[in-house]
């Protein structure tokens, strides 16, 4: 059969395949693995994996990409970021470790806030391309699919560019994007006294635009203490769901007031965080089939003295996914590798269950499991290529990148010639 | 007057110039920064620096370098590293976060012995080859001053022949390399019972010959309970001073044994690690003018659940400096600005004292710092450019390289062209 490419002579080809359910247990440790791999390509799609010998044998095409001494892995999937913001934040990253509180820096103009006026003030067009060239970046780490927030807007016109912005890198850029509506990320200013009032407009107004322009998969809202509380988080999230949007919540992060049991409850998609969920709390998610996207640079970043429990949900039988939760102010990581090894040294999971974690498990965490995430004939052809002896040596090596070649559709879309 | 070249319109040039002695306090956080900055580069030295209108009406050139809107900073000095091996350990990474021992891993063969052995299993040109493309990793995130060891070999052809290669090294990159013999690692297995023998070895065999081939600027020991004691340290030091080297040492690292004591006793030019010194060897240091060099990302790298007091070292007036420890085995880190990274966030160090810690401090950890850590006329043309908004980016953002091009004595030796 003629196919389009045929990448052969992986070292080491990580298929993770079988994913069509999110990867529990020891199944996150199982790679897929196969030497001298090689991968068939036709239409952007793969059409067979398996030993180079077999392919070539089966296959003929008029590209064939030599990756000997490399390792190939599918494409990472960060599901959880925030790249559409107009100024990063270093200064407070330098006040915080000045000993200032998130209060003191939020009442000196800085925090979310902060983000909320220069994001409000933007042109859509300052926007996209400050979000273009960090997206950009994040293709250099070997992202290949993305999820993006909106929430840095907070008025119904503010969180609609925001989600323009998204529209757009979705259709620019040449990977995968997943546009999620966060108007719940905080109360604006303007509200801070009256959260009653900005409740009203998310469900009266700006979840039905949303629903009606069609620029959003997911709603995710930050419930937390101080900011929304349980019962209105379950009535902006079962709104959001009557307009369409699947859910994901900011769940648990800094005190245990019962979001992941929440996110339980309402069957989201994913429950994001949970660096304080109760045990209750783990085993609804469980129960529930709900993904624990948890976020180990942010934590890292904050100087957290205790992460999520990463290696007791996934011996409990959690689908553990991570991501980079790139953001402004908590966490400005736009590495996968390098949120892998934190995973790794600060919640204790192996290398194989870090890479299921960012690619299968935060596949399924944007419902995309059927097109990326693994390795596997049908699936799209989002794949990278390492110079690196194995996996473990991915979040072994700390510094440099050995990202030698990323590829979305089939297509190279970042690295040099092999 | 006529120089080589004019790097002119960085929009920050920081120069932590007045960096003779090594930096404390809240010196330690004196940048140096001309607005507007520019550098005069004339035979491999700066001529000059000052704002770009000073600098382009003071000296004339045929080679002008604009650094609009990029941040320059002085070359990082990685004052502790040792590159010189054949293989890397990511497989005892994993085994490690699997529940393994160090002790585990060494019985089943894993472990610096294993280093050990595949070195002086080695030829020399391979040894070079695999340190030369590390290194070349490291200029690529921004050193321009690098400290090599031996200490893999641990018979005395084995440890020549390590530093036969660093000097190889020293003399075809364009970075300066300074080499460190370290010959008391570890005990090599044939004298794990005869500690006496080796260190006879190491005192009347490899030191006059390291010194009689003049191939080592620094001798370094590992000090520290079950490897060299403090009476075998005090021994070895003396001898290699009495070889005309000067003195380092890898000084409590996992137990306070008095090795900070030793190293301010022998006034060692640097003691470095200190995960575990006392507030007496702490003290001792800082009376004896001993540099702390600090390794953040190996603690971070073995998952320590403490760090050496960087944070406190800097507040008693200690001139602390960072660096990579870059290996196979602990940390294999290659990046400055993610050390600076952990440093602050695990250490507690601001932005410009890991800045400092890395530049000016580390120069004076080497004994370079009239040549090199700082940009002040007479110094080394050593540099780096940056396309960030500011210092605190560098530690705040994680994951990929916002660096843009490297010199070293003036010419470009990494990135493209501004």
């Amino acid at each position: 059969m003629q196919v389009d490419k045929i990448i052969c002579h992986c070292r080491q080809l990580l298929t993770l395949s079988g994913s069509r359910a999110p990867r529990t247990g020891t199944a996150m440790s199982d790679l897929g693995l196969i030497p001298d791999g090689a991968l068939a390509i036709r239409d952007g799609r793969i059409e067979a994996v398996g030993e180079t010998a077999e392919i070539l044998a089966r296959y003929s095409t008029d590209e064939v990409i030599q990756a000997r001494d490399s390792v190939v892995l599918p494409g990472f999937v960060d599901c959880h970021t925030h790249p559409v913001f107009v100024h990063t934040r270093e200064d407070e990253f330098a006040q915080r470790l000045a000993g200032k509180s998130y209060v003191e820096i939020a009442k000196s103009g800085g925090g979310i806030r902060s983000t909320i006026a220069t994001t409000r003030a933007a042109d859509e067009d300052q926007l996209y391309e400050l979000a273009r060239k960090r997206i950009q970046r994040m293709i250099g780490q070997g992202t290949t699919t993305l999820e993006a927030k909106s929430g840095y807007g907070l008025d119904t016109e503010s969180e609609l560019k925001q989600l323009r912005v998204i529209d757009r890198l979705a259709h620019d850029l040449p990977i995968r994007i997943v546009p999620t509506f966060m108007g719940a990320h905080e109360f604006p200013a303007e509200y801070k006294d009256d959260h009653p009032a900005y409740i009203d407009i998310l469900c009266d107004e700006m979840l039905p635009a949303v629903a009606e322009q069609g620029i959003a998969q997911f709603c995710d809202i930050f419930t937390e203490a101080h900011v929304f509380s349980i019962g209105e988080s379950r009535r902006v999230l079962n709104c959001a769901r009557e307009h369409g949007l699947r859910l994901k919540m900011h769940a648990d992060e800094i005190e245990p007031i019962g979001g992941a049991e929440l996110a339980a409850e309402l069957e989201c998609v994913s429950a994001d965080h949970l660096g304080a969920a109760s045990d209750a709390g783990i085993e609804a998610l469980r129960k529930a089939g709900v993904i624990p996207v948890l976020l180990p640079a942010t934590l890292f970043s904050l100087r957290s003295k205790s992460y999520a429990r990463g290696r007791e949900m996934i011996d409990r039988g959690l689908p553990v996914a991570i991501a980079t939760d790139y953001n402004p102010g908590s966490c400005n990581c736009d590495s996968l590798p390098l949120t892998m090894s934190i995973a790794c040294l600060q919640m204790g999971l192996n290398p194989a269950e870090a890479l299921c974690a960012s690619t299968v498990n935060a596949a399924h965490a944007l419902g995309l499991a059927g097109d990326v995430g693994s390795l596997e004939p049908g699936k799209s052809a989002d794949f990278t290529i390492w110079d690196i002896p194995s996996l473990n040596f991915l979040p072994y090596h700390l510094g440099s990148s050995h990202l030698t070649g990323v590829f979305s559709r089939g297509n190279r879309i970042w690295g040099t010639e092999l």
